[in-house]
């Protein structure tokens, strides 16, 4: 079985790609587990050593536009079974520069789904989409709970760009030039490494820099309402979206991720719960209020309703995702002194 | 005031300008009435002489998409206030040509949008939407009554597509570049002149035809329910978007124009009573298995609350649809022999 994984070089890219290698088989929409032949990560940056070394994974570094129009080498080679497409500018880029939102999200996605059009055997392709295609406002609320038939009402060009593109595999899916699966993927936290640009970036940065003894902003109120998913259940909902039968998958349109409802404020008492109020209390409450009209227009409930037919559950509290992110990363956390 | 008509020798755009050169001024979106000094009709094809005779009328005859990409003269010139972009290619020409409705349907209006983006002043936009944007299916059935709020499912490209044009009107309004005002158009009945490429052309011909003497095929059963709105109504639904002050017009989702709920027997019953059992009898029932599962998978059932709120109500029955046709179309009805 021959995969593609665009933003495979992401942190959800490499994270998706170590659990496919160690996997080492996949059952395709529901047939018989195949093993993993190929793994194609398309990425602007390289991915780490680990991944660089195992022989079945084939390297394509580069912006995904110009891959896709230079066509040689193929991004979606002959023989692709499965594409993943992660790749996007995120959030807080989007609004700052409409035109890379457009031609990075866009752009980009109608050219991977022509890419997938053009091979001999049709492929799947998994889409992530997001949770930003949800957004409220004074003149059309969200409901108090959104469910996977919400109509979505995007507040910024992010959530606008997803949303199109969900469009476009589904038309791609229902003309049989691809097998399509659009998932929404919840705000992911805690996520390792550096900030991004993001408007939920904090989400995982008032959390991850503490536990490392740096100080962090949150540039929301304790009391505002998030929506959150563990990287473990988010790479389980992707996989999940690829070896799903059409029949369980069901309708075309997107399913939502299921996601922990929680605020900003009961993260950080998590984080005094199990990293100590000194940790805790490394957490600078500086309001933003670009960041925090952004956060604040997206959903802080969501009933994932497919997803749980699908078998895949939101986690039960944010307390055991932060000790599940230490356990995952053992160096993140800043070693007693002396 | 300088206005701009996509698709203006079409018959909807005809019939708009019209409109519109009577009224002699147009009160933009709440503002003071001013009186209408240019009127651009942009199509392939030519409008008709009384149109091209008026001195308020300039005429841009060419592809949609090669006249914005050409940039001079401008489609939309500095100094446009308003544009209604009617222009599209059919459902059925859509279906039978994917790329084709991508690039008149997406490409040509995001092009319009960068050249209204380009302008000094920001202009209104009025997106002639569709009623095709919702798609019954298996998988996902449509609920009995449509609202402006009900999730779109669009089971073809040209839904696909209008959804989409959409989303980017409702972006580039939020971010300032346009004003922007999308409105779905129910199937419109009964529309002059000769059968076009839509699935719903038989929706005028079952009416038109046989009005005029001719045989006409009905190519679904008399009981499929269908949603429809007379020409008139379509127009005073165009203008009142253009009108309707940013309060009064609220979120940049799209409203749902009223439509009246019958069925194609209803309709045949309809002519009977206004034409007579002969003309009636002209209607040929002969099932097209493709047209059937398109026209099926639109709703019959609209709640169109935002527009009734804007004072646009649905007509009462056909009957009167039918009259409305012959007093505006005078000759359209066949001479008694002798």
């Amino acid at each position: 079985m021959n995969i593609v994984i665009t933003g495979g070089a992401g942190f959800l890219g490499v994270r998706l790609a170590r659990e496919l290698l160690k996997k080492q088989t996949l059952a395709l929409a529901g047939g018989m587990p195949q093993a993993i032949s190929r793994l194609t990560l398309v990425d602007r940056a390289a991915p780490p050593a680990d991944l660089v070394a195992d022989s079945r994974v084939r390297v394509m570094e580069g912006d995904l536009n110009a891959l896709l129009e230079a066509g040689t080498p193929a991004v979606v080679a002959e023989g692709t079974d499965l594409v993943f497409h992660l790749a996007a500018a995120v959030s807080g880029e989007c609004e700052a520069d409409f035109d890379l939102g457009m031609r990075s999200n866009l752009d980009a996605t109608r050219a991977l789904l022509q890419a997938c059009r053009g091979l001999q055997a049709k492929p799947t392709l998994v889409f992530a989409s997001s949770l930003a295609v949800f957004g409220n406002s004074p003149e059309q609320p969200l409901p108090e709970v959104v469910e996977d038939t919400t109509l979505p009402t995007p507040q910024n060009s992010y959530g606008i760009q997803k949303f199109i593109g969900e469009q476009l595999v589904a038309d791609y899916a229902r003309k049989g030039f691809i097998r399509g699966r659009n998932v929404r993927l919840m705000t992911v936290s805690v996520r390792p490494g550096k900030p991004n640009g993001a408007a939920s970036s904090f989400l995982s940065g008032m959390i991850r820099e503490p536990l490392a003894g740096v100080r962090a902003v949150c540039p929301v109120a304790p009391e505002t309402p998030v929506a959150l998913s563990s990287p473990g259940h988010t790479i389980d909902g992707l996989i999940r979206a690829a070896e799903a039968s059409d029949s369980d998958w069901g309708a075309r349109t997107a399913i939502n991720l299921p996601a922990l409802k929680t605020t900003a404020g009961e993260m950080a008492a998590a984080l005094a719960r199990v990293a100590g109020k000194d940790v805790a209390a490394l957490i600078d409450w500086q309001p933003d209020p670009v960041i925090a009209r952004i956060v604040t227009s997206w959903p802080a409930q969501i009933h994932a309703a497919r997803a749980e037919r699908l078998g895949l559950l939101p986690e039960k509290n944010f307390d055991d995702i932060i000790r599940a992110y230490l356990s995952e990363n053992p160096y993140a956390a800043s070693q007693p002194a002396g």
